[in-house]
């Protein structure tokens, strides 16, 4: 599983895997970064060839980026819409499929509260994936959490049905958090 | 010079040539359509496949693409600002520069005013090209006041110098917007 915090100054890449009983494992995140001092064009390139390099390097069953809203941060929105497009087509041009999870999912699904802070979020990740510290920087580790929420997601929430009985808190409020997004 | 309308359901590509004189001539035009229905991934992957295949027969000298704020329609300014890096990304990686022009640098280029409706644009593009009319649909021809655009853009405007005599009306207009869009 391959997670995206899309950005077009830093772009976190985190890539997790799942061992038997869905526990995640990690292996491997990092940050994607584009020189604010050339043109957009060339910026972009640079991070749609990094995508290439991620994705042919661990070959994942699937990407997970974060959904990026319009009302968000007016300042950098379209730069991290781009480079979210970017990284939907270098999974798609491969065959990968794409999951999308908005922000209030990931808190959910990593700490249980769909309003969980930064900080709580980036220590869980450390917890989930048994490592000493959380990654830094913290858009390496967002991108590891998106990659944990696409691995725990709970199986009613992605195909609409009733299955809401045997979910674990985290992913009752995931499946909450689902909902209300859906709503928008 | 080949212009770029952005959208994710239809996106106009428009295609001219500069004969002497700075004269623009009709080369082709046309709209590049993603299937609502498909996940996003693949509408993207679709439309970057066609942006590499019209730069590979046009070979154009630059890429003009309509800049998208964040402010515009929030429904749609995702995808468009996606299909808009798609567009960066497919001439940045065949090392052709890449132009960004606001809708009012259009109106004033095309049509004198920046404050010009769309049926005028469309008018003016097709009286411009010497087409008997404006080519269908609309992104098309949008596509095509986007090109003439950059084709006749100020060189005192991109330049940021004080050549301001001698332009012409349009030009003058054109500067205009240009100086409202960068104070945004």
């Amino acid at each position: 599983m391959l997670g995206v915090d899309p950005g077009l100054t830093r772009c976190g890449v985190g890539v997790v895997d799942a061992a038997a009983g869905r526990r995640a494992t990690f292996v491997a995140a990092g940050v994607i970064r584009s020189d604010p001092l050339q043109s957009v064009d060339l910026r972009l390139l640079t991070i749609s060839r990094e995508f290439d390099t991620w994705l042919d390097e661990h070959i994942p069953d699937v990407v997970a980026v974060e959904r990026v809203f319009a009302q968000h941060n007016v300042g950098t929105v379209m730069g991290t819409a781009q480079v979210a497009g970017l990284a939907m087509v270098a999974a798609a041009k491969r065959g990968i499929p794409v999951a999308l999870h908005t922000p209030s999912e990931v808190k959910a699904a990593v700490t249980g509260s769909g309003r969980a802070g930064k900080a709580q979020v980036q220590r869980m990740v450390a917890q989930l994936l048994r490592l000493a510290e959380a990654p830094k920087p913290a858009d390496a580790a967002d991108a590891l959490a998106l990659a944990i929420t696409h691995l725990w997601r709970p199986a009613g929430a992605l195909q609409g049905g009733e299955r809401s009985g045997g979910l674990t808190p985290a992913q009752r409020a995931w499946a909450t958090a689902e909902q209300a997004a859906r709503k928008r």
